[in-house]
């Protein structure tokens, strides 16, 4: 693994190990996107988003392009979470204004047919990592990530995004033992990209259950909790240093399960997490990250400002990250994010 | 008010006063609908969605049908949430297999000639109450319903459902205290609809928020539960008997601030509740109602039938009323609701 500086001394890891810091870290989730002209002038030349997430001379462009802006205290890799079902056998497309687009895995025998070695397919994001950890400045942490196998499930049965991820669901009620047979091989899948992104200089990993909010309880003990505990500890054996952050979007008060059981460092909150509980049942297990709303980063002004000011208020007291609830849109105004940056720096405790 | 047998001997208002009963008390939301084939008999014979929600005899009998195959304890008026906006000079449209359209709200001197009266032009919806109060079996608890004011002024401010509610949120962010008069306009109305309900004979209440889980938990407490609160007052002052269910959609943890905040006697929980929360941080509060989520009402056999076992076990020593964690989806066999019926029924304490 490269090293720089010692890891200790970047902020994001300092929170990670449970510091309260006068100015906490801040980074936003999707901060190298299209609301900044310079990763649209770049994302022209490439051809697909998914050529763009394997190219890694333009990957790291683009990684690289909110840090130079804003010098954000941690750098997230430019990629996508369906890089690993892409790399298992089951082609996803992007298609322009509609998003990502799959082949629909809905037979039993198609599971045993993925592919779970999928680091040679993803050797150039490996390429990218390794760039950024010898391109990033000295004080930046470098995030690498993957989607919580459930999330990814919903897309590789469901062939596509969806509002209640019913296709994946429909197969989840039915038949239980075979969904598990699907999220184990993503589990087996995940631990591989992951330890791959560390061997490659990732530093912080982030593991994002986007649909995490749709399970009912049982559910998500089975499907979000249980397959990330699997991953984090498979990881933890490995890069005992290297510290996970899970984020359970929607989970409410689930969260504080899911916090306690998997063995994460850090707990990514949504834009509706109650701040309260988040001070109250989740701050004494570890570091928070979150949970700005992306619209108040569109909308900028006053309401930006109290908002920031008030999860400052509530949450800074104890390990903490600044964050959004969820990732930049591509309307925000770039010069709301300035703002942003300096009122969390400019009023330190 | 009409009155047959005394309404504490119905098991849903026994529930909502605080009694923990032998046999749970079962309705679903939105029972009465296009899963039931003579709901989609019943259809064709109105013109639009609206003029089904319009007509006191047909929504009469759609709301009768559930009633009728599976004997629910507590039936709910056959209606619709922009029935108010409707009313109050917003023109709503159903476009088939579009959902609602309205022509958008976006200037504030709108806002003022919004009409709050709107009883006159809900007329039908009260006669329909009327009716069923009458034709309903005496055991039978009659709920009427409305929107939220938060979930409303999004489809007001959108002019269409949407998943982030992004036209809405642009508004309350950016002029707080313009987006406080569109929400104190839907209050007046809303209490105004909701006490026409009861004169008529409704004799529980249920306030939909379903987008309260997008909110920010500032922005919650001040558009979700202060405006929740006010109704609820409102309503308690002129018919301290009826009780009012709450369901703040996606609250997660907030739904404890919610609970003890708006003075409801019962609380709807969503799909993704946890139900360990629920037990102990909710139920002490009061009867909470819910969760199963309607996908598992699809899938039906085992699974369905260990969700529910798993929530009744969790949820039935405390005041506890079987639904779902959302509305039924067109697609459910209407045996698995009967299924599910008599599970519930069949399995005392």
């Amino acid at each position: 693994m490269p090293s720089d500086v010692p890891s200790k001394t970047k902020l994001l890891l300092r929170a990670l190990s449970g510091e309260t810091l006068k100015t906490p870290p801040i980074w936003l989730m999707r901060q190298a996107g299209r609301y900044l002209p310079e990763y649209r002038a770049t994302r022209t030349q490439a051809g697909s988003f998914l050529d763009l997430c394997y190219n890694p001379e333009l990957a790291e462009e683009v990684t690289l392009q909110p840090i130079r802006r804003f010098g954000f205290d941690a750098s997230i890799l430019f990629s996508d979470i369906l890089v690993v079902p892409d790399a298992m056998g089951r082609k996803v497309a992007f298609r322009e204004g509609e998003g990502p687009v799959l082949e629909p895995l809905r037979h039993v025998d198609e599971i045993a047919r993925l592919n779970c070695d999928v680091t040679e397919h993803l050797a150039p994001v490996y390429e990218t990592v390794r760039r950024l950890r010898k391109s990033l400045p000295a004080e930046t942490a470098l995030i690498g990530f993957a989607g919580a196998p459930w999330t990814v499930a919903t897309y590789i049965v469901g062939g596509s995004g969806s509002q209640d991820q019913a296709a994946a669901k429909a197969w989840m009620y039915r038949a239980g033992d075979e969904f598990q047979q699907l999220i184990d091989k993503l589990v087996a899948a995940t631990i591989e990209h992951l330890s791959a992104q560390v061997e490659a200089g990732a530093e912080v990993l982030q593991i994002f259950d986007t649909w995490a909010g749709s399970l009912p309880a049982l559910y998500f003990h089975r499907f979000s909790i249980a397959p990330t505990k699997t991953i984090v500890a498979a990881l933890r054996a490995r890069f005992p240093d290297v510290p996970v952050i899970g984020f359970p979007r929607g989970a409410g008060a689930l969260a504080m399960e899911y916090f306690l059981q998997t063995g994460i460092q850090g707990l990514s909150l949504d834009t509706a997490q109650s701040l309260s509980f988040a001070k109250e049942a989740l701050q004494p297990i570890g570091c928070v990250q979150g949970n700005l709303d992306p619209l108040l980063l569109v909308a900028g002004g006053k309401a930006m400002r109290s908002a920031a000011r008030h999860i400052l208020g509530e949450l800074r007291d104890r390990p903490f990250v600044f964050n959004l609830g969820h990732g930049i849109v591509p309307q925000t105004p770039p010069e709301h994010v300035a703002a942003l940056v300096e009122l969390v720096r400019g009023s330190p405790k």
